[in-house]
């Protein structure tokens, strides 16, 4: 197991990871912490080339959906545990915003146990944000009943790349010493110095004619308007699957 | 790394974790996966006793905040990133509810692959699932500035105690291929049938005096109304950190 040095993999051989593998992985990450031992999550496998076509655009047809050998989609779910509830004559009352978190952060902590374990195991991942930029999409096509709602999404295969490791900040910009201690502009400067300086983000910054990266970042990648709709979208499959 | 055989750690010796190991760690987790590589989230080391006294009711007083070397408040963070932005020109449309989840996700994979880091290490953490249930408190004693929000708090400390390990759903209950399969009554039954078998949670039945293990959760653990409550101070928090 070694984190430093993982990179993220996009592009995978055709050999198939079995179902023995992928199930013990998932078994081992169970071990993941989760709150009050609830295990607030399922997981969704993709292996069906038809099904793939139909979450790739949801994903905007980012190619790992339909190169990987199998897709994940990690879902919050409290209604399995609301079902086990009612069998049981006990009034569950998780169709909130807070179970909504808990159920999300225990979803977030196993598959990210997952990945490491999967990665230990040779295997290579990539984590799909897009998977709540258009989350009724996903819910539909999986069929994820109310009380369950997709988080994030990975994709696993044998690795058939092995790109270079992407720049991360200095530490000293994201720990903080007994209180948050606010930033001045310099410390700015200094932290996102080396981003900054890349040649690959300079030439993104020239392509899309930017002044400079921040501006690749919020008129191009991610921008207001786009987190604005999403956010609107993302609060209605909220409403829609009982959790608001 | 041995995910499959960890358990959470309440109880620690009073040797302290180290500086120099904790920004070692720190900085390996920082290579788990972020949204565009834009790592959206700070975390506040508590060290200081008078600090652990002040949050420790906004964790119930659970006795590892005063107990452990080290608390570290993991929060997902847009206000840096916004930052950065504002000092380019460029306008940073993160104040909303996407940016929050986005910013949640990175936090909850990078405070996943420290705890699996640091368990490797020999050392013992345990989560705080308490964090998101009064945020606010949690946002003023740690002076956290508009679009960050505290997301999970882990202790840290050398083991002193090797509880059993606790249990866990079979992995089955979890998994659905190609479709999310909904449960019938008889899985249900299956899936929890361990879980209800235990004599710790048949312990916990009787001294509760319910009729059953679903109702300690439903009826006294994690009850509908602390839950309404509860969600309705961390979308207030949200809003009050500009994230809604």
């Amino acid at each position: 197991m070694d984190i430093k040095n993982r990179r993220t993999i996009r592009k995978y051989k055709t050999d198939d990871v079995s179902e023995e593998l992928l199930s013990r992985l998932l078994d081992e990450a169970a071990r993941a912490a989760t709150m009050g031992n609830m295990q607030l999550y399922s997981v969704v496998v993709t292996r069906d080339k038809e099904m793939k076509h139909r979450l790739s655009p949801l994903h905007f047809n980012q190619p790992m959906v339909m190169n990987a050998p199998v897709v994940l989609t990690f879902c919050a779910d409290f209604h399995r545990f609301t079902y086990w509830c009612h069998q049981r004559n006990a009034d569950a009352g998780y169709d909130n915003f807070l179970s909504f978190i808990n159920a999300a952060s225990d979803t977030l902590l196993f598959t990210q146990a997952f990945t490491t374990l999967a990665e230990t195991e040779g295997l290579g991942t990539c984590y799909l944000g897009t998977t709540v930029y258009q989350p009724q999409g996903i819910i539909d096509v999986l069929g994820l009943p109310r009380l369950v709602f997709p988080i994030t999404t990975i994709t696993v295969g044998w690795p058939d790349e092995m790109p270079e490791q992407t720049d991360r900040l200095p530490l000293a910009g994201l720990l903080h010493k007994e209180k948050y201690h606010d930033y001045v502009a310099d410390d700015i400067d200094r932290i996102y110095a080396l981003k900054e300086s890349l040649p690959e983000n300079q030439h993104f910054v020239a392509i899309n004619q930017k002044e400079n990266l921040a501006q690749v970042f919020t008129d191009c990648r991610y921008t207001r308007r786009d987190n604005e709709f999403l956010s609107t979208g993302m609060l209605e499959a909220l409403k829609q699957q009982g959790f608001l």
